[in-house]
């Protein structure tokens, strides 16, 4: 039987190879940035770093494979079939928290973009226009429902109450979350969105998440909203959003996500004046190779160890 | 001779005008926006509401002029003589503090939209460009300086401080200001400006400012660092400074106000990449209207009472 091994498609540097090789000196570490799938061998990998769903089918559903642990590099793991997961009794840890704070960033950058002029000024500095605008909005005083309370939600939710808003966390149990003033559950949201003059999507896409955002929602909410989604694009039905900004019920939508991406050229979306476009890059951290070694590094400590995966292990039955 | 008048620049609300004819009924209100400077009686302006300059030699060098007090709309105050408004015994009242909240807002979402690739987005939606970059930066740890430490300059450090930033204040005497982590004067700007990953200008136009931002301080800098000017056009050398962004001390300029405004069409700022550039839009507040008023209002009862205005009164030795 050939070694066993990790296949690292996540590229490591220098010192963090010498810090596996030494952790895990019974492992073969396989660079994928610079193998050929070819000359890997399938049966020998037990353990991948920075999965993004490449080789799912031989890695999964091969019979020969081995693999009993993926330490994925996103915060979604929608991109994976966790049915198949499950079955085979394979691992399953994600990147979650290093995207928190370049998300939550983000998110503002996007309000602000819109709300002081600065999505137009860059437009406008292409055509060499000054135009002055007559009134602009603020942040302060607004209210910002914030709908999926997790990592990413709690930083969303510190920065808006430092831009003195009111915040409301919208999550499953309507369980108490720092930096919320109001929480609410799920199924409340159609009641209580007309209160809010932003609204933030970072749901996760799962069965029950699927076209959460649809006309039932957009039609409840407050004319002239702003929306921004940076959680999954199938959360989302495109039409309806399409629909809620033509009659006006959303200002503004700040979309990092989509139903296809890439984004289609052919989508209307493209063109639109009231919608700002991010190639699903809000995520993108400073550090990030840094960070995400850290947390394969507890891990892989206890999967050595045998104990319980430490950080981010996903629960297959939530898909989260 | 003629009954002595209001001249309202600033447009008002039916509202305002009731309060000013009960709280002045001695005087005429002029309402400027619809009447034609041709109508009105020169010598009976004693007071002009939202003054940003217009009829100034008129109202200020006139021998038949009356003017008493002016309350501006800006919070800058350098488009005026102020040497001649001082000899006149005119007071001169500004808007400084309406503006802290709204520049704030739009520094950061200046910074944001070149540390998150939003501004790159902007331009990448209008070719219809999925274009995804490699890393991103983040805030979060970096050293900001803010040179000018009034009313904005503690905006934007309270809100450097919730983006875990290092905040470093600049001002004149070196005094305490609150969320600076640390305070220094202006002369040590030139060797402390290392210290920064980002600067942000804020300072006044007075004769001590101009071109405080040269070649001296400029190459100084650490590489690469983010430049941010919502203070006055002619503190910065703009030659120096697009020099400065030629040889890489600076990564990016985020520039509101210009050494001539408009800024003009052969400027060779408008085709940069590295360059954001904002219409001298950034101190637009909402609400606006009613937040200059109630600074109006405020003075014109101690105006009228004789006492000293309590609100925003220029020091002519300090020109500001």
């Amino acid at each position: 039987m050939t070694k066993k091994s990790i296949l690292l498609i996540q590229e490591t540097t220098t010192e963090q190879l010498q810090a596996l090789k030494e952790l895990a000196p019974e492992y073969e570490l396989i660079k994928g940035w610079e193998t050929d799938w070819e000359d890997i061998s399938l049966e020998s990998i037990e353990i991948i770093y920075g999965w993004t769903g490449q080789y799912s089918k031989e890695l999964v559903e091969n019979e020969k494979s081995h693999l009993k642990w993926a330490q994925g590099k996103a915060a979604g793991v929608d991109f994976l079939d966790l049915e198949k997961l499950k079955q085979k009794n394979i691992l399953l840890t994600n990147g979650s928290g290093i995207h928190s704070v370049p998300i939550a960033e983000s998110v503002f950058g996007i309000l602000l973009a819109y709300a002081r002029g600065i999505q137009k000024a860059v437009k406008d500095q292409q055509t060499k226009t000054w135009d002055q605008v007559d009134e602009l909005m603020e942040l302060h005083g607004k209210t910002i429902m914030i709908v999926g309370t997790g990592k990413i939600g709690v930083e969303v939710g510190r920065l808006a109450k430092a831009f003195n808003m009111k915040t409301i966390g919208v999550n499953r149990s309507g369980r108490d979350v720092e930096y919320m003033d109001q929480l609410i559950k799920q199924p409340e949201l159609v009641d209580q969105v007309k209160q809010a003059d932003i609204v933030i999507n970072i749901l996760p896409h799962t069965d029950k998440t699927h076209y959460f955002f649809n006309q039932d929602t957009f039609s409840q909410m407050k004319e002239g909203t702003l929306f921004v989604n940076v959680g999954r694009g199938p959360t989302v039905k495109t039409d309806d959003l399409i629909a809620a900004l033509d009659n006006g019920q959303l200002a503004f939508a700040g979309l990092d996500v989509f139903e296809t991406e890439p984004l289609p050229e052919e989508s209307a979306l493209w063109n639109r004046e009231d919608v700002l476009i991010t190639p699903h890059i809000t995520g993108i951290a400073e550090q990030f190779k840094k960070r995400l070694f850290a947390i394969f590094e507890e891990n892989l400590k206890a999967y050595l160890a045998e104990e319980k995966l430490p950080v981010n292990l996903i629960d297959y039955d939530q898909q989260y």
